[in-house]
């Protein structure tokens, strides 16, 4: 008999369900739903959504899905969500924006991931943290995001203290949609670890310095679901009205969530360490596996089970890459009638030889998420002559953000932990060009990941490990990524003849990434703060 | 009874007359005549002419603007010509190049101004005079061109000793065009200070230091003509031959010729200090003024009656502005359906307020000549975000050939040079936006000069001055401006309200001109060299 589990990813934008034969790997449903209200921006900086979406858009494409095979042949659900998307739930686990008193208060609503609200709060909870050495700070590089949990519920302690205080828990929406599923709270080590400021050793940030950071958040500990637990373990049952409501049995394993991003990591087929998983869209995001702890400035978290069960996982980022390419196109090359003006200029630029344009470029258009984790930091673009073209500009452009990753790289490998390949999931791992570039900046053999979908499968692997081998699932994580993961769609493996070139450019490109990152950043700032007070 | 004067203004591709009236400054005709050969360039690095094509093309607009009144109301001619533009001559002054033995060698033919055939030679007599403590390296900054007569010489000798050996004057093309109409040899205090290493309080290059270079070129001397006069200084009177040939007079007035650059400066208006003199085209030439002689580092010449009778003239330049903009207009706007892409971005970039665009410039795309003297510089542009557009980045380079003049002023004005407004001539002059930028960013008035041929205009003035007074032209410089030169078109006055804003611009741009330039200027020219070698 087939045995099916299903991966429920949750983006930015839309809910995506697949149906994976967990024994060949083989997708045999896809469905995907945009959230009704998509993303709401009732003021600068936010980012809000609505949890009721959630539930209609991820109930109707689990529905679809499920309908496809029949209903005892379905033994997993895997849920992966955004993070830190966050929002505050009463004692029922409802969210208060459901509630007629709150319902157009703002910080009744979910928090989504890249709501940057919160930046005050943010720059506060690092001031304090450091001054104080709070060690949780060394499991994140020395500073926090505004983007998670902590900084956005300060803010609703600021800025909404009814809603605040009717909180029963502040809850990351892939942990809520767990409990919507299967009645069970459980907190997912990655959400804590990533975004929750938790660690294994560490637990969470003292009562000491959050009450010396407002009195009121003393207790917000009892404001978090327990237990923690790491994804692809058993999170519970589908519950018998969800199982009716979804046409589904509710002897279903439903795994504890994960992010989106890091649901990738098995989705690609890596369960180990010595691999680094990239997923390149418009940023990337960069991943790594290791069997101990390094703490160390550069990475943006190091989590126990964190990634994958049994490992302690990185992750690092840059926050322009697709963006970076498709602003150059867009903004510089104005040719409306050449709907190709990206492959054109594409063609050009990848048939120069490395080095011929004498150019290197800062890619932090988008700020330095790694290692400097400094947004005021902005592009630069240097060796500019009067024989320069646009497609030379756009080619450094593609290997600035490689040297990027070629820092971010670095700083791991001097803090210890191993990386001799790497594998990629996105868009741009489509684009053959843009990872040969790669693999000759990082020498380094890219491996292309074969599903197009990596995250949603990662979703449906962790939901095949929390049934459990004597469910038709797998008791361990090679297993399941070894049966549901196919080989890699290609390898680029990286040309010798480049390396001498890139190294001299690299070179450079540390000597600007010092200069302007580390010892003068207060020239971009400052540049950049002249630009906000004068588009006021 | 009217008097005129012709301006016989040698350019890099034509050749240009102007007939004015000596009371008024009315310019009666106009004749403009293209080079038969234009330039060649049998090789890279080589820009060679013919100079029977001065004769041919000189003679004609001679002939022409002289046609337009009666012979014997012309009084005087004044000619300007490029430099360092040289070539070989026997004993009755006929190039060799008119030889046939030698009319299939290039080092017998004209090396224009942009000959940059010499490079390997300027290097060696920069390096052996620094060494050595010559005192004629602190009359140019520091470092000598291999534009200039010199370097072109030594290659002369080393890649043709033939030609070399021929030679009885090597002669500057200005001085030559003088010879030819009066039978005087008489060489300009300007091409012998700015391009021939010669100073009225030292004199030429020793020769020690000169047969330490190269012991064939101890004598060198005995081929530079002498007298060394100033411009405005009568030459000689009009020869009967050539009179008879243009169908003249023989008792005309010639003045010793001069650069077509400093031309400009009486041809603006300008014959005292305190008013910087600019040239706006492709690229920029900045003259100044000064009573008292000042040496330092950043200017390019320091030169006795160089400019101005009586004054010491000194230059500095940027080696691309006009072509800057041209560059990013035809390279990073390719519609090319849209003609108009330069007013279009220019009415985008001149609607910004300052400092909106959080960018700063480095407008090094063609080098550096002043102040750092570098062609091994590059370009940059630093402050690049996700929402920058490319009319932002079109007035960043605007601005940052601004920020060059201003360090360039700065730097005069820290050696003792007082300068409080400032006159411009050329194509960029015309344009409003781009003038009132500068007369921001320098915090200075800019006069719009009258005349759009200001420097044929010059030429013109100095004919008027050669001739005296008693034949009815000037004895005084200051005479002859005022009366052949009409009040400045218009006056771009500075807004105090945009002083703070382009100051904390342009303290960025010191920082990156010091990084960049000054301390660490091989990462620009290591890159360039990458380039070079992957471009062969």
């Amino acid at each position: 008999m087939k045995k099916y589990s299903i991966g429920l990813d949750y983006g930015t934008e839309s809910v995506r369900a697949i149906l994976v034969d967990t024994q060949n790997g083989d997708t045999i449903a896809v469905s995907v739903e945009h959230y009704l209200h998509g993303i709401m921006s009732p003021c600068p900086d936010f980012a809000l959504q609505d949890p009721q979406d959630y539930l209609d858009s991820g109930w109707k494409v689990l529905k679809e899905v499920a309908s496809k095979v029949s209903k005892n042949e379905i033994i997993g659900i895997g849920v992966d969500f955004t993070a830190c998307t966050m929002f505050p739930v009463d004692a029922k686990g409802e969210p208060l924006c459901f509630n007629s008193n709150f319902k157009d208060n703002h910080h009744a609503y979910a928090k989504l991931w890249k709501h940057h609200g919160a930046k005050k709060e943010a720059d506060e909870i690092n001031r304090l943290a450091t001054v104080r050495g709070e060690k949780f700070l060394d499991y994140y590089g020395g500073i926090i995001s505004c983007e998670w949990m902590l900084p956005k519920v300060f803010e609703t302690l600021r800025c909404a203290p009814e809603v605040f205080n009717q909180t029963k828990y502040f809850v990351d929406a892939g942990d809520w949609i767990v409990f919507k599923l299967t009645g069970s709270w459980v907190r997912s080590a990655t959400f804590a670890g990533y975004k929750g400021l938790w660690s294994i050793e560490e637990g969470y940030p003292s009562k000491e310095f959050l009450n010396a950071l407002d009195p009121r958040l003393e207790n917000i500990a009892s404001t978090w679901i327990s237990p923690v637990m790491a994804p692809g373990t058993l999170a519970g049952l589908l519950s018998v009205d969800v199982a009716k409501e979804l046409g589904l049995q509710n002897n279903i394993g439903v795994s504890v969530a994960t992010i989106d991003a890091h649901s990738g990591v098995p989705g690609m087929g890596v369960y180990s360490d010595r691999t680094a998983c990239f997923i390149m869209g418009t940023s990337s995001c960069h991943m790594f596996l290791s069997g101990s702890l390094h703490l160390f400035k550069g990475m943006a978290g190091a989590v126990h089970d964190g990634i994958i069960p049994g490992l302690i996982g990185y992750e690092s980022g840059q926050a322009a890459v697709g963006d970076l390419f498709a602003w150059f196109v867009k903004k510089f090359l104005k040719d409306e009638k050449n709907l190709n003006a990206f492959e054109v200029i594409s063609k050009e630029a990848y048939s120069l030889k490395p080095g011929a344009h004498g150019l290197v470029a800062l890619d932090w258009m988008n700020g330095n998420r790694s290692i400097l984790m400094n947004h005021n930091l902005t592009g630069n673009i240097l060796g500019l002559t009067l024989d320069t073209t646009s497609a030379e500009v756009f080619r450094a452009l593609v290997e600035g953000t490689a040297f990027g990753t070629k820092k971010i790289i670095e700083t791991y490998r001097n803090a210890g932990i191993v990386i001799d390949n790497i594998t990629v999931c996105g868009g741009l791992s489509l684009l053959d060009e843009v990872m040969q570039i790669y693999s000759d900046i990082l020498e380094m053999p890219i491996n292309i990941a074969e599903s197009n979908q990596a995250v949603a499968l990662g979703a449906a692997i962790f939901g095949a490990l929390a049934c459990g081998k004597g469910n038709g699932g797998y008791d361990h994580i090679e297993e399941a990524v070894t049966h549901m993961v196919k080989p890699a769609l290609k390898t680029h493996s990286p040309n010798p003849d480049h390396f001498k070139n890139y190294r001299e450019i690299y070179k450079h490109y540390k000597t600007l990434h010092d200069f302007f990152g580390v010892d003068h950043p207060e020239i971009m700032q400052e540049l950049k703060e002249l630009k906000l007070n004068n588009n006021r």
